[in-house]
């Protein structure tokens, strides 16, 4: 039987490992990377030495170009849904071609799986297929989320109250019903900006656990343009940019 | 300077442990274990493996009895605000007792310290009175959430979408607004028996990464009963339960 692992690896310091993770990591004989041809050569460089300090002697590195999503529809779900039968089958030739029976193979995570993260439902399709068997098991990863409070040494949940995690373009619409505490994720284009930022406190993190850690907090006001900036150079200078921000409702 | 740790220790899973927990573990001279006089022996006996495995020899563990939240009221912030002082009282004293000028003292989170606990709050307390000197950090965890999502082999959020992480307590006031994926911690009570269960599935765990770990998922009609029966049999076999759950509607 194929064995497969979904490791989550962390926010982006490789002590964010877990043991569960390292041990997962020694016993991969294959990984699979699916090539963004992304810039993010930092991060590939620390996903290269993760498996040189934890990979076993003699693993193998498959690598493909992923299948690209369509950006430029604003029919988002569907575009994804579409990316989702390409990368299945970009997955399920990877498996079928490079990992022998009773071998076991790794798709890594940055942060945890659980979050704004497809490979889980991917490997989901590919199993539902049936065309090549394997079992697979989630190892959970430190997210940004918890990076990002630790960073700022807060909690996510104040007494007795909720947290919502969402992304930026659904903060666009306007901050969330019925909490008073919003972590937002995957925002290109600065939603926090466009928001009403009366009483509200922003801790903000960008590279969270790496040398280029960003972080910020303050009230959303005053910290808003200067987050813009940092963001804006910060992605001129490395080409790409990581980040989440905890939006706090202060005093309720 | 004293330095002080605030670690998350992962779910209940020794391996949930990160890279960057074992070394925070390592360094620690003194470890603060705040007695709950609980039943949760299990527990008792997996922190003390952490440290027999992972501390520096010659570490000192200072265990107190906790300042005891009166949970008789209703008044439920309150009642926590109070606790809150006479606890960081009790942190105060034990630092200064018992943690020497360039030390490092630690207190261990089970799960990931940024949800539903309060130790940051307390140690930020301590900190603002400014009676005893110290930095420090906060080393996040695996939390229970991400410990459920990984067994479940599931993602949190669906593509684009919110999540909310809230309280049995809350739960019990209704479905939460605008979400459609609720993940509740905390629940004494079975929430999850209350709500109206058209359209809902749940995933649970108690227990999670350990080898009493109970997972169950379906449509929440089905389910609830169940996971009830469950959960009051472990609750009575061990004497205590953690559990978490994620509710999802189905469809939407």
């Amino acid at each position: 039987m194929r064995h497969i692992f979904v490791i989550g690896i962390g926010a982006g310091d490789p002590d964010h490992l877990t043991l569960q993770a390292v041990k997962a990591l020694a016993r991969t004989d294959v990984f699979f990377i699916l090539d963004k041809n992304e810039d993010r050569q930092d991060l590939i460089r620390l996903r290269r030495r993760m498996l040189a300090e934890h990979g076993r002697p003699g693993h193998r590195v498959v690598e493909a170009p992923d299948a690209e999503r369509d950006r430029t529809t604003p029919a988002y779900a569907a575009a994804v849904d579409d990316w989702r039968v390409r990368r299945a089958d970009l997955v399920e030739q990877l498996l079928s071609e490079h990992l022998g029976e009773g071998e076991t193979g790794a798709f890594l995570v940055w942060g945890d799986p659980s979050l704004y993260d497809s490979v889980i439902a991917v490997v989901d399709d590919v199993l539902a297929r049936g065309a090549v068997g394997f079992d697979y098991e989630v190892v959970p990863g430190i997210s940004s989320v918890s990076a990002l409070a630790a960073r700022h040494r807060t909690t996510l949940t104040r007494v007795g109250r909720p947290v919502q995690i969402t992304t930026g373009r659904r903060l666009a619409e306007g901050f969330p019903e019925g909490v008073d505490d919003v972590v937002v994720m995957l925002d290109g284009r600065a939603a926090f900006t466009g928001i009403d930022p009366d009483g509200l406190e922003i801790r903000y993190g960008a590279y969270l656990g790496t040398p280029d850690e960003i972080l910020v907090a303050g009230p959303l006001a005053e910290a808003a343009p200067r987050i813009s900036e940092l963001r804006e150079s910060a992605r001129e200078r490395k080409g790409w940019i990581m980040d989440t921000y905890l939006l706090r409702r202060s005093g309720s």
